[in-house]
């Protein structure tokens, strides 16, 4: 909790009185600070998207409401298919790409495009140190640049979005654990029956190894990346942000947004 | 062979009228790019240090002489106490690091002061795509950019000592090791004793785990960093190299080089 007080304050991601949308999970890393931001008296609001996964995402669902019940307070819960009025396995066929890597952008749209709707300037993700540190591994060893680029704790808002930033940054997948533990939150502890095969969990893999044998090694990766090395590597954003001509969501190469694009050819 | 040959053509290594000054170790390594540069048509001379590690250095010492027969060629034998006019162990004291970086600071010097002094212009060692996969990962790990920022399969000449070359970096150590085998070159099987413990066998452990889950990853890793992440990263060689008042070897932020500030505390 205190480790959190101090990131939020270090990289200046939220006041008082700030406006936060939180994405919940109902993972232990979202719930959990869902219960934290709250504590220290952040004015949150949890926003939950139910994806069409059966079984997983009814669980899911369930941990988001009973963790609701324990706050005393009211998620907000969207359902991806009827939001974007499209069906999200039928899109996935179109868009040609990893289901993890769509599910991903189907949900920042989600929140990206609610929070302006609604006067939220802050999105809050629950991603912790052991995340941010498999996709930094991930994108070095096949250098992602683009990828390599975008990985912060904060994304300063722009046009299309507001502020994103990622409190649990300095925290690990164990710490979190203990955590939900001791805070007496029930969470879903599988991960998403899609995910098995997710090349993050192996990075993740490797890097308890790497850890097991220095120490410290992960934090210092990470943290060190994000405060020098990716300056020297990226002088400045070089891409620029375009604005679909539908729904006026961010887009990089094109005049329609990738979900504008896909409806396209629906 | 062949691979090693479009090696030093791509990086413009060395042509046919270059004098190369090969340190050869008695490893697979050394002794398979020897027999290699000799059937390529190289002019090269190899040079073997003896390092004062007893049973261990006898026995590179042996591989290397055997490997010679071979070859029908003579090495050159150096011993690294006689011609440093030191004591290694008690140099280490002083030297204060670990000691396989000591050992590969005292073959260096070794090597660009012989090669300078009877006019080779080309100093070639035997690292393979492992050796430095391995030490780019930790060097990334820790973000030592000192060490990152020199990381090159060519040095060019300075002041101090000519081209370094390292004609291996697409070869494996499989590779190398069915390639001796082939050959018929006895070669030193153990790492040194006191590399026990050394990280690079750590990070090769890993790296081969990486590489068995998404095979061709290693390479990439490298050959990207090498070709394009490197430059991003340094725009231009930020140290400037000085030299060394008492035996005009380089030295980085002082007036007296490694090897000459030891001896100046002895």
């Amino acid at each position: 909790m205190h480790q959190t007080e101090r990131v939020i304050k270090h990289f200046n991601m939220f006041k008082k009185n700030d406006n936060i949308l939180l994405a919940v999970s109902g993972g232990k890393d979202s719930l959990g600070l869902w219960l934290i931001l709250k504590e220290l008296g952040f004015s949150v609001k949890a926003l939950h998207i139910i994806m069409p996964f059966k079984e997983y995402s009814e669980k899911s669902l369930e941990k988001v409401k009973s963790c609701a019940l324990k706050l005393n307070d009211e998620p907000i819960i969207i359902e991806a298919n009827k939001y974007l009025e499209i069906d999200f396995f039928k899109a996935l066929k179109i868009y040609k790409k990893p289901i993890c890597s769509f599910c991903g952008k189907v949900k920042r749209y989600i929140l990206s495009t609610y929070a302006n709707k609604n006067s939220y300037n802050i999105i809050s993700t629950g991603h912790n140190l052991d995340d941010e540190t498999a996709f930094l591994l991930g994108n070095i060893l096949h250098w992602h640049t683009e990828y390599l680029e975008k990985q912060n704790p904060v994304l300063e808002s722009n046009k299309f979005m507001p502020k994103k930033v990622k409190p649990l940054i300095r925290i690990t997948d164990e710490e979190m654990k203990l955590f939900a533990e001791i805070s007496k939150i029930d969470y879903i502890e599988e991960s998403c029956p899609y995910s098995k095969h997710a090349k993050s969990i192996f990075y993740k893999k490797i890097l308890s190894e790497i850890e097991a044998y220095m120490p410290g090694t992960k934090a210092f990766f990470y943290l060190q990346y994000i405060e020098n090395i990716k300056g020297m590597l990226f002088s400045k954003s070089s891409e620029e942000l375009k604005e679909c001509r539908i729904c006026h969501y961010q887009t990089y190469n094109d005049d329609l947004c990738f979900l504008c694009r896909i409806k396209s050819k629906y």
